[in-house]
């Protein structure tokens, strides 16, 4: 019956669904900084959203634009806008039969216009679900501005049916309350970080190039050919090297809401094209960078959400990977990482000796509150383990390991030993899986509205390059100054550097991540051309920029979509972006990427070179 | 001595230049919606901005940031940041004497640190013209943050010497307070459209892709290859598709400041990627996008460029072609083009009578007031005419032809007789050129403070193609709505259909375009195949989307990087733009676009087609 129920996905918690629009302008009419509510009817003909209408409006004539959500026998329809519904009772004299008609014949989904009387509903038919569930609109005319033709699909099965469908027909998606939602609220939290960062706080908004050349190691750059044979642009990732030359053209303090292309090919919940939050600013350290983050974010968060406290606590890389296992520890939850490794010394198992004979060998364990649930290995009413390894552990070390896990009846204790990272590693992912199952099973681990921010500090500069460990890649970027602690380690022992980066976690996931910069060109030089062996051709007008009267500078970019999917609870970037493409890249509404003639590609002076099946399939 | 006054435009006419910070900061107070003056010292160490310090400040300790404008004989030198510039006292005494070393011995553009304290100049050594002028900063403690080597050309020859250069080390010209002025206006004029359009308007800003597929006719997209062999995405012109189909997904109101691109090869003053102001709005007409516009340009006017005065005034196409010979006409000054074929019908000049009896046929003028300075035809003191034509011409004709001129003494007038549209659109150049001419001469003809907005309406919605005049094209795109008056005519004689575009012209540059659109999936179908002959699959997403509850709708889309460099007086786009391509849309500071290896175009199964010369240069 309600034709587009199916359009409200269900699995997003704790959202308001009717009458977002409502909520959204009490939002904005509540902030302190904010102005009075938005004038949704300016400029247009109608007199009042859809949604908008209370018993305030009773006796007024309100002239009406939306979409048919239903209608029943001839007698009433419910009208759809952005702000929400609205009940409309068709008139059944024969003074309106032609309303009556054009109503009752219009299909679900038709876009018309209604000009009625606001009334309130007779007595006992109040709807308390609906925000305009005490009143309805008596038409008096209407008018169908475009009828609909057949929905593309059955209407209930949808969801169930394909996620390609929805994203063919992903304007019919949009209408839903909770896509309007996440884009307003989107564009809310945007327009709150401009105001926080423009007229608070002086930044100004640059935007630079889009049409770049390729940085070194930029393999995931797309390439734009240009008319100038062999020459190609590329899609940069981010705009660092122009945000630091604005710091070197004196700009101060620079923020871009900035487009960034990424080609990593398929990568679920990931898009070729993103938005990152960048910002840059002269004469600055870590911790002015970090309180200015601290204090965007506390200014445009969504009141609806809560709000949120600083200073966000800091974490070392260090302690994230002893602590947790990841750089990006997931706080909302405890199952820290234990070393067990002084105990378990003394016992006889010979597995964990030789672990711990090896450089940087280890034994650390996870202990998983209720892990019964899940898993079988558990602790005994009696205080005993049921484990294969209780045979090699005397009743002290058992009580000891008891003890260091702060277990409790039917929790479940992890073991790993081995090389220090990969145990941690390897228990951080456990702890992050055991953490899913264990709400699958219905315990709640994880407060869903919590958000938990984190700043993770002292990265390594540089790690050992994974293809070949003796030579070093930049943790990060090549850009990133050393820790000032460090600086003279650069020279001797590089590999021991810690870095001025820093990321910033929210419940798990990395939502941003900037750093300082090297403001002096002969470390610049340095780092590219004697750690990373680099050619700095490439980046010569960065490195006599830098020669050039640099200031010290840092920064940062947050990573938009991500930030608000999780604001919104969405389970994907996907549901905060108004036209995504498919995890394989694809926009499967307008058919891209397609097909080009050859003849388009001549001013561009390239050509295809077909793969050798498809070459065979185009000639069969 | 001023080192870097090179980087000091001086062709830009009436730009406060020092002290702009500090005129921003006024307009930003000023203004009635604006929050307090930004904070532009919050999450660093320094005190003050260097531009910033006036008599209010004497006797505080401050601590500066900023580069060293220039330095005399270890006595005094001026710091300057992006507010202005501040005279620092450089200690003489024993005890300051590393001060005095460090300052004394630094680059021009070095950038330091100081800090001191603020004190009065000595009387009689007051500087009116400069903003931080009443007062100096005697220096207790300074620090080279990083010196700057040699600047990268003589300075006093620079502006002379070469635009590339220029652009080669863009950074530097950041530097200077035309570019920063520049840069700072655009992002407040920003940000206060974002507060008309969100704020008081409730648009949501949404984010469409970048990454599309090519639309039909789009030539002038550039390209870029996926992964998919022979597959190509497309950088779009503009939002235009999606807009439109965000509308259809009931979004009510979207705006965006989006980046757009286009592929012209080498053309000046454009560049290949631009920003405009992209505007779509449900249930609205022609006149509401045009009130729209007007309060958005007025609530976002730079408070020191004046104010302007709405409703704009509105001229029909046909009008702009007769009265200017342009649709884009530049109303700050007359020379109107005036119909003299009346009464010279009844002359015997042969031409005239020729021109005259072919369809179309038209003799028009415009006069030129003082022409005499730039050229000898002219209207003598006595009344009489200096022409060839005055031996055709009755004494009663050249009288009626002063008066429908309106002549005076020293006016020249210049004819043509031929085709209508040739004869205006020849008239309307010379109009603009001897206007040119006249202020060369120094005439005023158009007041530099002027800024006289224009709607142009009631284009045709079709035109013949220039190749083959029988068939016929969009004047502007396919999803013009045609003028409901002319509605029928479309399927009766589309030659003859006005349609619901207008443009936004300010002194006689197009700054905005936009139109009704169709929201009748038949119509629109109609105009694809039917008037257009195109084939409408590509275009079936959009078609189907008409279909399934399309409102009617409509927008705008303005000009942003040129809208801004006329309200700042730029000669050029480049001038508002951070970091501009050169007219052959190279980016001479990073060397884009470039070559790239064989294998990195592998991923995307295309290679080079060399042209001849080029693989023949390669073999030498």
């Amino acid at each position: 019956m309600m034709a587009l129920s199916w359009l409200l996905p269900r699995a997003l918690p704790g959202l308001a669904r009717p009458g977002c629009g409502r909520a959204l302008r009490r939002a904005a009419s509540a902030s302190a900084s904010a102005p009075a509510a938005p004038d949704f009817n300016s400029f247009v003909i109608r007199t009042n959203t859809c949604g908008e209408l209370r018993s305030a409006h009773v006796g007024q004539e309100v002239t009406l634009y939306g979409w048919i959500q239903y209608q029943r026998q001839g007698l009433f329809m419910i009208l759809r806008d952005f702000q929400g519904l609205i009940q409309v009772i068709i008139p059944q004299d024969e003074a309106h039969s032609h309303v009556k008609n054009l109503l009752s014949n219009a299909p679900v989904e038709s876009v018309v216009r209604v000009t009625g009387i606001v009334t309130p509903r007779p007595p006992g038919q109040e709807n308390p679900k609906m925000p305009t569930g005490d009143i309805e609109v008596k038409a008096e005319t209407a008018e169908i501005l475009n009828p609909c033709k057949k929905l593309p699909f059955e209407v209930k099965d949808f969801i169930k049916k394909s996620e390609a469908l929805r994203m063919q027909y992903r304007y019919l998606d949009l209408r839903s309350f909770q896509l309007q939602y996440n884009l307003r609220l989107r564009s809310r939290v945007v327009m709150k970080m401009r105001e926080y960062l423009c007229n608070l706080h002086g930044f100004v908004d640059i935007e630079t190039p889009t049409l770049f050349k390729r940085t070194p190691g930029g393999a995931k750059e797309f390439l734009v050919p240009s008319r100038e044979a062999g020459k190609f642009y590329s899609l940069p990732q981010s705009p660092q090297q122009f945000k630091q030359l604005l710091m070197v053209g004196g700009l101060d303090r620079y923020f871009q809401v900035a487009r960034c292309y990424r080609d990593e090919g398929s990568r679920p919940d990931r898009q070729p094209e993103f938005t990152q939050i960048d910002i840059e600013m002269s004469f600055v350290d870590q911790a002015g960078i970090q309180r200015l983050v601290e204090g965007l974010l506390q200014y445009s968060w969504p009141e609806e959400r809560g709000s949120i406290s600083t200073p966000f606590p800091s974490m070392t890389y260090e302690e994230a990977l002893a602590d947790y296992g990841t750089d990006k520890p997931d706080t909302r939850f405890g199952m820290k990482i234990v070393d067990i490794g002084d105990f378990l010394q003394r016992s006889d198992i010979q597995f964990i000796q030789n672990a711990l004979s090896y450089p940087h060998g280890t034994v650390k364990a996870i202990c998983i509150p209720q892990g019964v649930e899940i898993v079988e290995i558990i602790c005994r009413p009696d205080g005993s383990l049921k484990s294969l390894l209780t045979r090699f552990l005397g009743e002290e070390q058992q009580s000891e390991l008891v003890q260091a896990l702060n277990m409790q009846v039917d929790d479940v204790a992890l073991l790993a030993a081995g090389e220090q990272k990969q145990v941690c590693s390897a228990l951080g992912s456990l702890r992050l899986e055991t953490a899913d199952l264990l709400e699958a099973a219905g315990l709640v681990l994880r407060d869903p509205a919590a958000f938990r921010f984190l700043w993770v500090v002292d990265f390594p500069l540089f790690l050992p390059k994974e293809e070949n460990p003796t030579e070093l890649e930049s943790a990060h970027h090549p850009f990133t100054a050393p820790h000032p602690s460090d600086t003279s380690l650069l020279y001797s022992d590089p590999t021991k550097v810690r870095s001025q980066h820093y990321d910033l976690v929210l419940n798990g996931n990395e939502v941003g991540g900037g750093s300082i910069r090297i403001h002096s060109a002969e470390q610049q030089r340095f780092v590219l051309e004697k750690v990373l062996k680099e050619d700095s051709e490439v980046l010569s007008h960065l490195l006599e920029a830098l020669e050039l009267g640099a200031p010290p500078h840092g920064g940062i970019a947050l990573g938009l979509d991500r930030l608000i999917s999780l604001i919104v609870g969405a389970p994907s970037i996907r549901d905060v972006i108004a036209f995504p493409k498919s995890f394989r890249g694809r926009d499967l509404m307008g058919n891209a990427p397609n097909y080009v003639t050859s003849e388009e590609l001549e001013p561009y002076h390239i050509q295809v070179s077909w793969p050798l099946e498809e070459k065979e399939a185009k000639k069969n």
